[in-house]
């Protein structure tokens, strides 16, 4: 059992991220970034917190053209986030139904980028603006936003070594968790006691939290994985997937393991297989230079029925880490380039028989010289339970 | 231990929702409800996942203003959704670089909206607009939007009967765990390892995950409630906190509990006195007619230092249900009338010495004759663990 990583990031690390973020706000033209989710607010100011869980308050932060982040945040959050290493922390007393920080925003947003400055906010896949929209609305007039010319994407997509430990550590976590799946599940046992019994594992194992848990049971496949679990026990002959997104430190993991209660047929044997290959596939396709839709043709090509590789799911892997799915996606139209620090999952899918599947994933972080498993990767042969 | 209630709900309390909805919409003269985030997506359709900590791919409900809603979301939901009562749902593989669901949501407003029929948005406290700024704004012209009048508030502030009894599931399971913290913490455990105890008791009484836990310890009080654990073990003398929110089947309980570890200095047993005595104030105040400002006044005065009850913190409590905050909040602004079925969190702090401080926080039920808890209430007392 590995020794964690320290918890949380060197001011290095921050200052780092605020330059990269800063030199390419000069060649995009931004005066400031808006960003107010929890993964871009933490990835600036290191603000880790469940208290998100809450949708009552908004929380931003202002990233100027120069000098350090701006938290405009309510005053609950206060104590924790001088804690950190930012200074310039604005506070209201959330909520407030009258203002609820959009006046504070504001100024702070004017004191940055004036009334000419152009304020980057993300607007892409996978991004969201975390604030009312009367807020937003509000916030109109007297300020100049723009998308953030896709800053956050790239920032974020490369992870650092310190990132990468902790991903890591909580990939050590579930694989240590799912090995000992066997103590916990067997013929009888209602798949949502699995559930409970797995998370009760990850959390023994270390996790911090177990935000996602996913997973499904039935004979030769299942039809979804992302239902929830019902109180059907598991039957002999049975295939259990279980996939799970645990975290260590503000950091996932998200990789799966499929379980067979008795002995594998011959079609789960031969899709195990196929998913299997599908993963060497793809790792004999990732390093740097090759591209996203380069990683999705070799991992089609063996999981492809019909010309169809992605089903359902839409794609066949992801990106990963503050974040149980990130940017880039392993799709046919994505042509981003894979560089040392991207952290993914590969995740193909196969349809077994009459409209059943079954899913493989794992993670792995791009390096100089190609790719590395974070996790220990599944072996071919599907483990009986 | 009392039985779990049913999961899910039967058509008929969706049926019920969409009627008291759409009667609001002619009211307020919508042609539709355009809904993005997991509660409201939740609320019509019964779609329960936690599939949404994945933040790629948005997610639609359409209420029309007569009729059936309709779900426009990704096809990997598409399985788990007709398991429901929806049947008009409308799929597209997601994630789509260029087009991630908003031709097929155009199509689908406009078809029930037209290009006169105002289409409502939750826009106000506690909301926000779960999808891309750029897929909105692709969405603009040719639809009439406006904000939703209040009615996603109106309509979730009213629990049914049978959403009331999944949060009292969930309140008995925390309670029962609450019971049991003396096997998990003891002096010289550190706190980290307490809330990883703590998330596994939930989990062994029947939660079926546990997004939220917060807590803190301290000699006399604890400066925040809202930070993550530390490697700090516990001391004697030693307040510690413990807040939870636990799941079962989709809906929160949301309350906490103090330990002593070793015996009482008297200023915390005279703090848990005040903030007992706030709750004892709360709950005659907490009946239908009543003001959130009047409960509000009631706990205020109790736990008011300098004229200032509610610090940092902002509310002495809130809504509670699909989320561990819901509105209304309970500060002097808040003039909602208290109606039968309204599930509140009584949750007032006082500080107890230099900038430290003791929260604590009880789930109580609005009736026709006034307030009930809907978990066991804390001993006035504080337990030595």
């Amino acid at each position: 059992m590995s020794l964690p990583p320290n918890r949380g990031f060197e001011e290095a690390e921050f200052r780092a991220r605020l330059a990269r973020a800063q030199s390419m706000m000069a060649d995009a033209g931004l005066a400031a970034l808006l960003l107010s989710t929890e993964p871009e607010v933490r990835y600036f100011t290191g603000y880790l917190t469940r208290f998100w869980e809450s949708p009552a308050r908004p929380w931003f932060v202002v990233v100027p053209a120069t000098g350090d982040p701006i938290a405009v945040i309510p005053s609950i959050g206060a104590a924790l986030m001088s804690r950190g290493w930012i200074t310039d922390i604005r506070t209201w007393r959330s909520p407030d139904l009258e203002d609820d920080g959009v006046s504070l925003l504001r100024d702070a947003l004017f004191e940055v980028a004036g009334a000419e400055g152009v304020i980057g906010v993300p607007s892409g896949l996978e991004t969201h603006l975390r604030m009312p929209l009367d807020s937003w609305n509000a916030l109109q007039g007297g300020l100049r936003f723009s998308d953030d010319a896709g800053i956050i994407v790239r920032l974020r997509q490369i992870k650092s070594p310190a990132e990468i430990a902790k991903i890591t550590h909580a990939c050590s976590i579930a694989t240590r968790a799912f090995e000992r799946v066997n103590s916990i599940a067997s013929a009888g046992v209602p798949l949502e006691k699995v559930f409970r019994r797995f998370q009760m594992l990850l959390l023994q194992e270390g996790a911090d939290w177990v935000p996602y848990l996913a997973g499904a049971a039935g004979r030769d496949g299942y039809h979804d994985v992302i239902s929830p679990a019902t109180e059907q026990p598991l039957m002999g002959g049975d295939v259990l997937m279980l996939d799970t997104g645990a975290v260590w430190d503000g950091y996932f993991c998200d990789f799966d393991r499929n379980f067979m209660v008795g002995s594998a047929s011959k079609i789960v044997r031969s899709s195990h297989d196929k998913l299997i290959d599908a993963i060497e596939a793809g790792m004999s396709v990732a390093k740097p230079g090759a591209m996203m839709c380069d990683l999705f043709a070799g991992m089609a090509k063996i999981v492809a029925a019909d010309g169809d590789a992605v089903a359902d799911a839409g794609r066949l892997g992801h990106g990963l880490g503050m974040q149980l799915t990130e940017w880039p996606s392993i799709i046919q139209a994505d042509r981003t380039v894979l560089k040392p620090g991207m952290v993914l999952t590969l995740e193909p899918s196969v349809e077994t028989k009459d409209g059943r599947i079954m899913v493989h994933e794992e993670n792995i972080v791009i390096t100089p010289e190609g790719a590395e498993f974070l996790n220990k990767p599944a072996s071919r042969v599907v483990q009986e339970i």
